[in-house]
């Protein structure tokens, strides 16, 4: 995230305690937002705000500031979670938070980070913005369970439609529905009830095409460990599509292989099944997708920004929205 | 709690949904609320906010009632994680949520628990509501981390001052502290600020009683398995005064079965060290500075209440505290 918006999200947390422990918890609380993360999503809302005609020399940028600190918030406590959950082991080219302090102690720092989070949403002060960040993280948490519980229960009798759900929920609300709309709502508007059904195309797109980047994007772009999904094994759309046009023999060496826990995959299979995926027409497929959600989603949004009242910065939000929609890292 | 302050918290949680797994996750919101906790600390707030002079046929009462769900949703969320990072077995008599579901799915219902938390607080829309449940997080969060970190670095240099900054920070501020507050901000007044050392007396003494419970109380009506601190390795102030007198053999049989992980702990070894605790002197000890600090604390609440707007609710809030500083059960 700009620097700008970092010093904002560090001014709100604590910087000094008598205590050693609780120097090391603040410090806690500082690394993840530290690791340099892209910013994304408090672009989006920012953009957001402009194209609704707020100026960052009106008083209520200050507002739409503070909301877009806590998206950021919002994204690193769910990442130490996630990193949690997943078991991860890197998170920005970095050891994930658990695997340098425990399990534990990084829960504790999840939670802790989670309610600064609310500070700045209470600091922000925007109406509507706290029933906005509460539906973000109900859907986020429903997809979530959705993407664990399939991981827990070893469920890979999954269709399209049950990826596209999961992936809804899990990221097309945090990464642009929410933003789009806190954008309006710092800006004093009404969100327009286009940006739900655009934000969940152009935020599945999104998704889709990080599922494709950890299989072949470049290592130091993306900064997380490239078949980090295959190990943690995760559904992707990729690996679903597979799973129903593979040979059996080899579906077989891939679900017997992602019924071992992580420490126990074996690295050389687990390159095996990387190479059968990109060897496939299941990375075409997705990637096909994700193109056409991100087309109909932009449509969508274009559609819904069309009354927008500074159409300058409309055109820049919906610029934003295609790179994010079509990443390439 | 009370039936009705149930229905209230679970009226906030999502009742149906059309896939199977997101009625499971929404099961396992409601699970740890329904397993019937004493709902003291609600209680608390009730009392203080009548205290206040706010009465149950006003208007104000609703938002009461909503900041008293919140403080059980709070309590809920919080214990779902406690649990998992002090890898405890039982709660309320069955299985902690982990055990139940895996530790992935349960991290991520009590970040779903927290965020209706904040729903309730919202709710309520009580002024001073939200920096309140802030600070209560904030200074529950650090006395955790440092309850963790002594374990994660198995850290038993510390003395009784380490262990009432702990508590303090850990148990005293939600359970005493912050309630009060909230039932004065609920009946719209001002919170005394004796209510901090007050609180943070009375809910050291509940901390330490607990604490003796967990070592001598009746499984029936303590609710957790007793002897679990000693299994998870806390630090409690009976442990760390038995620590500092006891003899050099018995303290290296303790420091040594404290080092093992809770799996690899000997069931007979810790028979014998809880034997050792319960014949030590410590046990009276630590009743004694609980009873100091109850004195103490009620001293100090009944001067922060000696204005009180109904001073028979102020009377029944004093006899409501003194009954959870000197806890038998």
């Amino acid at each position: 995230m700009r620097p700008e918006l970092l010093s904002r999200v560090l001014s709100l947390l604590p910087q000094s305690a008598a205590r050693p422990e609780l120097r090391d918890y603040h410090e806690m609380l500082r690394d993840y937002p530290q690791r340099g993360g892209k910013g994304l999503r408090s672009e989006l809302l920012l953009h957001s705000a402009r194209a609704h005609g707020l100026r960052d020399t009106d008083p209520g940028w200050e507002r739409a500031l503070w909301l877009a600190a806590a998206l950021e918030l919002f994204q690193n406590w769910v990442l130490i979670h996630d990193d949690i959950e997943d078991d991860s082991e890197d998170r920005r080219g970095r050891p994930a938070l658990h695997r340098l302090h425990g399990v534990a102690l990084a829960i504790n720092a999840g939670d802790g980070l989670h309610a600064y989070m609310w500070a700045a949403v209470h600091r922000a002060g925007v109406t509507g913005g706290m029933d906005a960040f509460l539906q973000m993280i109900h859907r986020t948490a429903e997809g979530q369970h959705l993407d664990l519980c399939w991981v827990e229960r070893q469920e890979w009798a999954l269709r399209e439609a049950d990826y596209l759900e999961m992936v809804r929920l899990k990221t097309a609300y945090y990464t642009v529905v929410v933003p789009l709309q806190l954008g309006a709502l710092a800006a004093g508007a009404t969100p327009h009830t286009g940006f739900e059904t655009a934000g969940l195309a152009l935020g599945t797109a999104f998704q889709i095409r990080d599922d494709v980047l950890n299989l072949l994007g470049d290592p130091l772009k993306y900064g997380k460990e490239i078949g980090g999904d295959l190990l943690e094994g995760k559904r992707t759309l990729i690996a679903l599509h597979w799973l129903s046009t593979a040979p059996e023999a080899q579906r077989q060496v891939f679900l017997a292989q992602m019924a071992r826990p992580r420490p126990d995959k074996d690295p050389a299979t687990v390159a095996q099944l990387q190479a059968w995926l990109l060897e496939s027409g299941s990375v075409a497929h997705a990637q096909a997708v994700a193109a056409q959600e991100a087309a109909s989603g932009l449509q969508l949004l274009q559609d819904a920004l069309s009354g927008a009242r500074d159409r300058v910065a409309a055109a820049e939000l919906l610029s934003t929205v295609r790179d994010l929609a079509t990443r390439e890292a």
